[in-house]
């Protein structure tokens, strides 16, 4: 039975206990919420995570880090040094990874990995087609299917599965005026597999199995925006439309067949479009938990992609969207480091709280409140040791050497503050 | 005549022509908005910038970057080297110098600085004070209004001038209950001075003086927020709301009487109060230019200040805003050092241009959209030579070795993106 089909029949599990007092949310509301699909838990039944991952309504907004090879820049230890930033930082990790073995890299993630584990199982499939016969469309339907049951015994937790795009969704916006026509990669591959082999979207023709395959391992579905826009200009355009529709017809079957599913978001999005996007999103698919890249608000921003994109993510979680996939600084330049993947992580847990504060109110803002109070009182040791990074923040605060003031290096002897609290004390 | 009169009187000088090509607006809209006080050129009858900076309605958002010393850190290279810096990324600079000879380094900064400078003459009389007397009161009036005039003399184009507080609202929020009474060091001063004299805030008692020395050196008065919020808690209270009001009044005599004028805001405020903020503001003040700190959108950020704060700065340019005040990564710690001034200057640059696709359109998103072409086409050099810092984005491309394959290190040798349109182009 799936986490959505125990929930329906009303049964307050130990999970459901734990989210409950993990986000300080009622069990019974945890439970109405994942039976109708608006609350998940990222998870597999082969390999529950370390972390326990609640992402939806109501919940504080979670973060994804990606990570993974390429056919470039194979490091596993470089891999590896990512996962434990990404255990600290982060609250779900996805292994894109297309270089080197790609199984045996998978599986040493997902066994150093704390958080749930998501893969883009067309991404094995193309590099496979690739290596054995130069073209990417050299697979079939069942060597697709049988990726992706692989993924699932491996303990792969959720999957960007590009089901909402269809062969003629697909061919127009490769034939359009689209500054980036198709900008995702699992996009472009299922686009190229459709026109070669003059076939439907294999996740579309074998839908059925593939819910059958999720609900075996209580996995969960994230439905591909394989059209989302990769310049600000193409945003919010027929075609990135044209597949949300398609998508949140998906999401109704998945969620009536009690498949967890969410469904993936943005990419470049003038900074006024983002938070109508989520309402857009929430009403069509009825509110599950949307999953968004960034947005990005410019597209000139690299290699600071990830503040660039940092500003979309906060506005998009205020407006409800649920898990930010993160961008590094070397996003739309290179594979990113250790310290770039830390540095996006970074960036993107201020976006969510950001977004939180506005969600979720004072049960967020206590955190805010109480650095605010130490400030105030100048009591530094206890200011410091709250804020999201202290080690660094420590460094920085003692960068031209340990303030012997009790005020700051920005004003030093002189506290302003201090002294006209002292003035109107004295008129009592 | 001041700039106002001058196009209150519908001359189109040399200066109006320059902004209309610069900003691309009509010369006569930039006239029109002039006289009405919507549009100002920060400068100084003693000393034109060598950058042209006009400010305000329907132009591009600008940046303000504040340097200075401390008491504690006293390092002339280094505020000359941060100069160097602001020259590079920065359209305003505010010398916010508290430590060592104050009027010598305040002149070396503007002798070295491309760009319009500002003050905010109240520390000065402060530190004097305090020098002198170990309390910050110890100043006249006179001696206030002479180092305004002092630094007028000097070539500063604008300062920050705390008129809208009264006593009586400086006491009402030092005596309330928020969780940082008065976090802004000029408000502070002027709020100490006040109390400890038993006087009203002496740029109120001088106002009409005020305007006749700004009107004389065509000098901008920057209307300083003495009581914006320090904590998210506290913000648009009733301080922070009624501060506004008092400036709002001042704003109308000062355009009446032909001084250019613009108001100082925020401070931390939560994300969704961040739009309305500004609305308010253009609202009360009948839309003369909004300087803005931050906003700050959490209190927990620091050492990533920079990029909590571009999220709310992003925000409030797309809502109006024109004229933000950057934050660096050294925020609420430190004095920053010479590269987090240009990391905050660079994140601010982010968030002006994510605001002004917004505010401008295609205007400014032409510089995206060419970007985003070369992007699709996979045309690297001219790509990254067009991003807002080539140089950083090229070692980040470079970073594992030069790429040897037309896709980046993130995709390798297999760029989806290329196949998927050789798939298209097969099929005409």
């Amino acid at each position: 039975m799936s986490i959505i089909e125990e929930a329906r029949r009303g049964i307050i599990t130990d999970e459901i206990k734990s989210i409950s007092k993990l986000e300080k949310v009622s069990p019974e509301k945890v439970r109405k919420r994942i039976a109708e699909g608006k609350i998940m838990l990222l998870r597999n039944v082969k390999r529950p995570s370390k972390k326990l991952v609640p992402i939806g309504k109501g919940l504080t907004t979670k973060i994804n880090i990606n990570i993974g090879t390429s056919s470039e820049v194979i490091d596993l230890d470089m891999e590896l040094e990512k996962v434990k930033i990404s255990n600290k930082w982060g609250d779900t990790l996805m292994d894109l990874s297309t270089g080197g073995d790609i199984d045996e890299i998978r599986r040493k993630i997902i066994d150093k990995s704390d958080l749930p584990v998501g893969t883009v199982p067309v991404y094995q499939a193309f590099i496979q087609s690739f290596k054995k016969k130069s073209g990417g469309a050299y697979f079939s339907e069942d060597e697709l299917l049988s990726i992706v049951e692989r993924q699932l015994k491996d303990g792969v937790a959720f999957m960007t599965i590009h089901a909402g795009l269809t062969r003629e969704l697909a061919i127009r916006a490769l034939k359009s005026d689209r500054v980036i026509p198709i900008v995702s990669r699992g996009g472009d591959m299922i686009a190229g597999w459709m026109i070669h082999n003059g076939k439907e979207n294999p996740y579309r023709t074998n839908w059925k199995y593939l819910l059958e395959l999720f609900k075996e391992y209580d996995a969960t579905i994230s439905l591909g925006d394989a059209l989302r826009p990769g310049a600000t200009a193409d945003a919010h355009d027929e075609f990135q439309i044209g597949e949300l529709i398609e998508t949140a017809r998906l999401v109704k079957d998945a969620i009536n067949n009690g498949v967890q599913v969410m469904v993936e978001g943005p990419g470049h999005v003038p900074l006024n479009e983002v938070a109508w996007d989520v309402k857009l999103m929430k009403k069509l698919t009825g509110g599950v938990p949307y999953y968004v890249l960034g947005p990005l608000v410019i597209d000139v921003g690299a290699p600071y992609d990830h503040i660039a994109s940092s500003i979309g993510a906060a506005i998009a979680s205020a407006a409800g969207a649920d898990l930010l996939c993160y961008l590094t600084p070397a996003e739309h330049l290179s594979l990113p480091n250790a310290k770039q993947v830390e540095e996006g992580a970074i960036a993107y847990r201020i976006a969510a709280h950001a977004g939180d504060i506005v969600k979720l109110g004072k049960k967020v803002r206590k955190w805010d409140d109480e650095v605010s109070y130490y400030r105030g009182k100048l009591e530094w040791d206890k200011m410091i040791e709250k804020l999201i990074d202290p080690e660094q923040a420590y460094k920085v605060y003692t960068q031209f050497g340990e303030p012997n003031v009790k005020a700051c290096t920005m004003c030093g002897g002189y506290c302003p503050m201090m002294w006209a609290m002292e003035q109107v004390k004295k008129i009592g």
